[in-house]
């Protein structure tokens, strides 16, 4: 039976399968559902043929489903990353049909988690099973490594890597999470990730808040907060903070070179956000280097005082901002944190409470690694065009905790589309991108064996 | 029958009159009951012999009540200024009675507005009563203006005095809305207040928010919002907007010198906010200085982005800050708006939009006008003991719409004392205080009568 025949044969079921997995509502930042979606993925992997094992984490946080398959005298071994977590489904107003109800229109399946990441998962899962029922025997190893909070920041997983990282060091190359096509029905492949830091600055004044009479004489932690902001990063868009940007490294040839192959569409982003430019009037590949090359310090939120109607003469006790830093190489989150308390205590900010929030390190990624070779080749042959290879992608993932400390190198791809629509409303795949991410993986564990 | 036995007799009368005010919900921040209000006093006052009228004011605000009584010939006019409006009464768990049903506990009087402002109202009316009652013809013209919003800025008062001042322009002085005794039961009187200017600034960065990966090429409302606040006063406490120093007209020999009479605890304030020290490590008349002659840019609140908990990588489109500024002499709030919104324009924030929210202009005090002489003497009279007198409050009040633009003086005194908690949960005065203020208030009009 050919490969298409097969999957024509049992699509129905495919899609059935994931839209089961769909309904299981495991949101990660709810806490919800993730021992059932845990357990649902391991029994699928259990009837796939795979060694199973549903791994705690530590306090309490959602186990890490681990399954080996394929030879074990395979000559190469590949990683394959997932999670079984989602995004919350707010606003759930704006959902055209239920979000746990996976559902077909117009030739697409909708529902949360359908492309990120239960979609790419499961396709996965049955990519597999379509080789060993037209193919036979795996033509590598398989290690799955499919955790349940990387939608919150993979707290638990540095951990259990540490852990259990024996399970896949010296793998050849790891398969990452997800991924999918553009506008023109390319595949986009990434091989790195940027890292990211979070805190929250805490400023204040005094014990309570004051009548605003009083701000000749007493602090305002508000303007405490503002003060210690301005300090880190100015109008111009620099950060300020002292060493900082000594740590970036700057790109490669390989690299550079790498980023003239991606069309990317500055003047999209710039129209989809209303804007007359993009920030310091960057247009074209100088948007592009800077979107992937430079880091990031972020206000995601800043809160204090009267947030009422009117005026309240009111000086704050209290103020607080959240704070990301996207991360290149080589910062750390540790590194982003020592020099920022440094930085705002040589500035007589020492008053300003730092708080860590979240930390991953950024994985520089490597587009001439066997991995990524057999995915380019195999985008190509699929889509019969030339994929879109991002050294790494601008945004974040645990893809050092997982593969970069253990040398492992990474690639993804996957079923989303370029309105997937990933954390939003109304989440979808093509059911045609379904068949051909089986073609795809097919096709890719091919040429990985191979080369 | 001497005052005294008049005040005797009639206490309980009067403390019930008050009572009954008090229970009228005459929130001006919640528009409520406040025609009711206006109308208690109007009938009051006609009780008391007043020709009363109850006018409207622009845009449906709240009515003023207006009232003459005394001697059309008397040789002198006294304004009198109060307000019937109250402050809300939240935290409403706190209060250890209910705020609207006046309660006597250990000789004071518990309720919301027994101090601020009812309690100095009535108390006034109730003086004249006993004057009346006891020495017959009242020894100058009065001419009572009672509005209904000085909890909320006043906001209709300006064109209330611009229509109607002629009722009192060229009146000898005006009796101000409040005042009380310090924890040593001394009188503290003031003859001026502190103007306000009240804004909000408004950033934008996209049309919506952002993924905070794009953060490398889409603006950040709250960056933008933290970069505009920064460029308006440095961690040195300096106001940075141009110019706007220049016009701070210095205190004058004869201010400077009241204000060596002032026992100003910085210690007090510095302990009540657990503080080490008051901003820019002042102390004793130095503090006391700044506090009444430096200006002020306060943020009472500033919000944007995310509020909840841990961290979302959101990139705000909206962020914005309310800010107030005390003025004083030669400062006003259209003066401050103009240096402000080119300040901004000049530093490339042309994009922070400002919105006004609250205006009062400074009223420059003086402490040896005929008005404040007397009530001066009286103070000394009722008290045994000098009273404390400020050139101007550190707050504000339409002392420049009511009296400094007619050329009128005023001076400030009631029937407070040091724990009244104004606009705080258990505001309450001394029954005591209640007495005394209606002999101070007898002794006032005599003397401001005779000089």
């Amino acid at each position: 039976m050919t490969l298409d025949d097969y999957i024509a044969d049992h699509f129905d079921r495919f899609t059935a399968e994931l839209a089961e997995l769909c309904a299981i509502p495991s949101v990660s930042a709810e806490r919800s559902a993730l021992g059932e979606a845990a357990a649902w993925v391991a029994a699928r992997l259990e009837r796939l043929g795979a060694n199973v094992e549903v791994l705690p984490t530590a306090d309490g946080g959602p186990p890490v489903v681990m399954a080996g398959l394929g030879p074990a005298d395979a000559a190469r071994t590949l990683l394959v990353y997932n999670h079984y977590d989602v995004q919350p489904v707010d606003p759930v107003d704006e959902w055209s049909s239920p979000p746990f109800e996976a559902t077909v229109r117009d030739g697409r399946l909708y529902g949360r988690g359908t492309y990120d990441d239960k979609g790419n998962l499961t396709n996965r899962i049955h990519a597999l099973e379509a080789w060993s029922a037209t193919r036979g025997a795996l033509p590598v190893r398989i290690v799955f490594l499919i955790e349940g909070e990387e939608e919150v920041g993979s707290p638990h997983l540095p951990g259990f890597c540490e852990a259990h990282g024996d399970r896949w060091r010296g793998a050849d190359g790891c398969l990452w999470e997800a991924g999918g096509r553009d506008s023109e029905r390319r595949y986009v492949l990434y091989c790195g990730v940027k890292g990211l830091a979070g805190f929250e600055l805490r400023a204040r004044g005094g014990a309570t808040d004051a009548h605003s009479a009083n701000a000749t004489l007493l602090p305002n932690a508000a303007w405490r907060l503002v003060w210690a902001l301005a300090a880190l990063k100015g109008p111009d868009e620099e950060i300020l903070i002292d060493g900082l940007m000594d740590h970036v490294a700057a790109p490669t040839e390989v690299e550079l070179r790498a980023l003239e192959t991606i069309p990317f569409d500055d003047v999209a982003l710039r129209d989809a956000y209303g804007l007359d430019t993009l920030l310091l009037g960057l247009e074209g590949a100088d948007a592009l280097r800077r979107h992937l090359y430079a880091p990031t310090c972020t206000i995601n939120g800043v809160h204090g005082g009267y947030a009422g109607p009117d005026l309240k003469t009111v000086l704050p006790a209290r103020a607080s901002a959240k704070l990301d830093f996207r991360l290149v190489p080589n910062l750390t989150p540790a590194l982003v944190e020592d020099l920022l308390r440094r930085h705002l205590d040589r500035r007589g900010f020492g008053d300003v409470e730092v708080a860590r929030l979240w930390g991953e390190h950024p994985a520089r990624g490597d587009v001439d690694s066997g991995v990524a070779r057999a995915a380019i080749a195999a985008a190509r042959a699929v889509a019969g065009s030339e994929p879109v290879v991002w050294p790494h992608m601008p945004a974040t993932g645990p893809m050092h905790s997982v593969c970069a400390q253990f040398g492992v190198p990474a690639v993804g791809f996957g079923v989303g589309h370029a309105e997937s629509g990933a954390h939003a409303p109304n989440e979808s795949i093509r059911l045609d991108d379904y068949a051909d991410g089986l073609r795809l993986t097919v096709k890719f564990l091919e040429v990985f064996a191979s080369a």
